[in-house]
């Protein structure tokens, strides 16, 4: 399994602090945390399913989404860049956050969207370098 | 630009009708609107920039998620499937879902995986068809 697709890391900390850690050094980029899926709760509500601790945040910096949504109508299908957060043990966390490059790969290259991807890409490797 | 990686109608109906109609053709395939992202709203809020009618939904079939995550833990980076419309003139939209197989491109190939997107993909068709 490839792994170029996430930006990830391990943390000795509890599930809970890893996810405020990460919330914190999200913002401290510009990055607003719009959507939170609890996936262990959803998957126990929904089909009654133990699952880890695991979070999806939807992570979104207004200015570059606004560049590349002004640049790719249907950006949108990218968006926001989801950043994960799962326990694998006591005290022991990943967070992953999405390389928007690799995504970016998918479609066709544009000069203005690849340059938004990488401002982007580097943005959130600086959050997961933090933690 | 390829469009491969969205599966879309235009619709001659008004935004807020379309979103209706197909979060309704989603629910009836299964996938839950885990998340709602107003793109105009958030542009005006938090840059004062004014932008298309255009939403983000976040679609979730439990069944095929647990399956994926069962799979692959870090699979969260690419839930949920995002289903986007926007606005493109009066009684105009567009609504375009992500390719879910497209996305899986992006990360090795292993054979569960692409079932479940295989799946996925043609439920999203059917979703779309049905508007």
């Amino acid at each position: 399994m490839s792994k170029d697709y996430g930006i990830r890391k391990k943390l000795n900390v509890s599930y809970e602090t890893a996810v405020t850690k990460v919330i914190e050094a999200l913002k401290k980029e510009g990055f607003g945390v719009l959507t939170e899926i609890n996936v262990k709760e959803t998957l126990k509500k929904k089909l009654n399913k133990d699952f880890r601790k695991y979070i999806i945040l939807g992570a979104c910096n207004p200015t570059l989404a606004y560049q590349a949504l002004s640049n790719e109508t249907e950006i949108g299908l990218l968006l926001p860049c989801n950043v994960i957060v799962y326990e694998t043990g006591e005290n022991q966390c990943v967070v992953s956050a999405q390389n928007p490059e690799m995504f970016l790969s998918i479609i066709e290259e544009k000069e203005e969207l690849t340059k938004v991807a990488t401002l982007a890409r580097e943005s959130l490797n600086r959050v997961i370098n933090s933690l």
